[in-house]
């Protein structure tokens, strides 16, 4: 399944990231640095570095180490509710950066400025309606993500089985689907929903070359299909892994806590403890629902091999049901 | 797709059920009787009888009537944790039901008598752990309904996007996904990920032959995407439609209240008054996330040739992804 394969959507995703699948590994806190931006794009997908924990000049060193293994199909992931924001995407840009997803606000704040620039502006969206708005920005291709997405969530909690087909509907840029997709068969799945190519997380902060604490990537692959849950929903909604800090929230949440109590509970630098300082005990640890089908910690290009394989596999399961 | 063109697990249902495609109609509260149960047995999928709100003589009347239109392939489906459902299986296997879709507890309280008695025993469950007791407890199908599923929900909300593939390592018996499916695409997709057929509800309840009360029919027309979500974990997690009684559960699980608050808002006969005496102001409206996209009040007949001619839309089109 490379790009010269592919017809309609899949191919012009391919073709316009310039990349062999149409698969984007998805820019994350803590865990996607340039090590797995590197092992993505080397595999063929879109590598992403997650900006949002690449606070003062490490984004500049990320970007950086990326280009000087003479990557240059990759993107930047810049969560723009923060502060500081605008000058990461400025920085990225002036550093050759051509490929931007943006999440956590509205599409018409950078949109403008990027198109004006000529870059490629991504939009990660989890309704119909936002998707839509998406479109009228101008942004060239939405994210949808579905409610077993790991880390911060939409509020409308619409799942990658419904999401998809209705987004489909509301534009006609290309959709990358996100939320619940770990493997061939997910990833075939969401195409056939509507998909034009999808946007993988969670598995991928299970791999080799993740920059996620060996001792968060262990908890991922022991964690049973129930062990994720929506939880901070009068903050912001997250996914996260049960651990001790999990049970603090449930626990304060139960009790009819404000969002002021759940605030100071979370205080500041609990997911860069539990994600990249590996405490399982007190820290937060961001996963997805298919956190519960991930037993083993591949290197990406395994990973990738093993995701399209399974894809062709389920192409001929599903043409060998109706014989 | 009739059943002869069906190999493997589908074409197993298909045979086991006696039924045209591996399609079941979902067993409902207020919306699936006899009519409904009717229609969708003629239009080529298993109709079932909702026996939650059959009452009194009233399952032996629908069965009946079932029965005099020439229908022996259709199934009640019980949940059991109400008082009564022993004598409710009881009476639909002296009438000569010979298939029973059970849900809303254990697996070993009835699947060893119906066994014993050559009856097919479905039973519906939220996660592949309670998949796997079903098929230990020697259920012959499990359903496997995500969280984007109407009504009462399992406590772990994994979506039919991580469930199905899931499901599909932990049990051999054939596989019946349910939430999020009203469309061929959808349908697709849940086989793709391993199902090896789809119980679908919402889409049925909108139907002309369900006994839903037209004004709510036309509420789940009218809705949008965002316009579901789960609620009162405390007693039981139910998926609603947002009206205003939805509101008041929604403020005073906000403030805190407890089980016991909860439950006297509830009271009784609110599912009654919403979704059969068409009480859109203080009735409970259970539906699934998908009524989002429904936006007309087809026959059965017409809703399933739709279904099945966007099944095979979508398997062309995925062969065409790949030329």
């Amino acid at each position: 399944m490379t790009s010269s394969q592919f017809t309609a959507q899949p191919q012009k995703i391919c073709e316009r990231l310039q990349i062999r699948y149409p698969i984007i590994q998805a820019g994350m806190v803590w865990t996607s640095g340039a090590n797995l931006a590197i092992a993505a794009s080397k595999a063929g997908c879109l590598g992403v570095l997650g900006a949002g924990s690449l606070k003062g000049d490490l984004l500049k060193k990320h970007i950086c180490k990326v280009q000087d293994h003479g990557i240059t199909s990759f993107a930047v992931n810049v969560p723009i509710m923060y502060e500081g924001s605008a000058d990461q995407i400025k920085e990225a840009y002036d550093l050759g950066v051509r490929c931007f997803i943006l999440s956590a606000g509205s599409p018409k704040i950078f949109t403008p400025w990027l198109k004006e620039r000529h870059a490629t502006v991504i939009h990660v969206t989890a309704t119909p309606r936002m998707a839509k708005k998406c479109e009228d920005a101008g942004v060239d291709i939405v994210v949808v993500e579905g409610f077993e997405a790991g880390g911060h969530n939409g509020r409308d909690e619409l799942t990658s089985m419904v999401l998809i087909p209705q987004v489909k509907k509301q534009v006609s840029i290309p959709i990358l689907a996100a939320g619940g997709i770990a493997s061939g068969k997910q990833m075939y799945a969401a195409m056939a929903l509507g998909a034009d190519g999808v946007q993988i997380g969670s598995r991928f902060a299970a791999t080799q070359e993740s920059s996620a604490h060996p001792a968060f990537k262990q908890a991922i692959c022991e964690a049973s299909p129930e062990d994720t849950q929506l939880k901070l929903r009068a903050i912001a909604p997250v996914r996260l892994l049960k651990n001790p800090f999990f049970h603090q929230v449930e626990q304060l949440e139960t009790s009819g806590a404000s969002a002021a109590e759940l605030k100071e509970l979370l205080g500041k630098g609990r997911a860069k403890a539990g994600m990249f300082e590996g405490d399982l005990h007190s820290g937060e640890l961001e996963i997805g629902q298919v956190s519960g089908m991930i037993d083993h910690i591949p290197t990406c290009q395994t990973l990738v091999d093993d995701i399209i394989k399974e894809y062709h596999q389920t192409a001929q399961h599903m043409a060998n049901l109706m014989s």
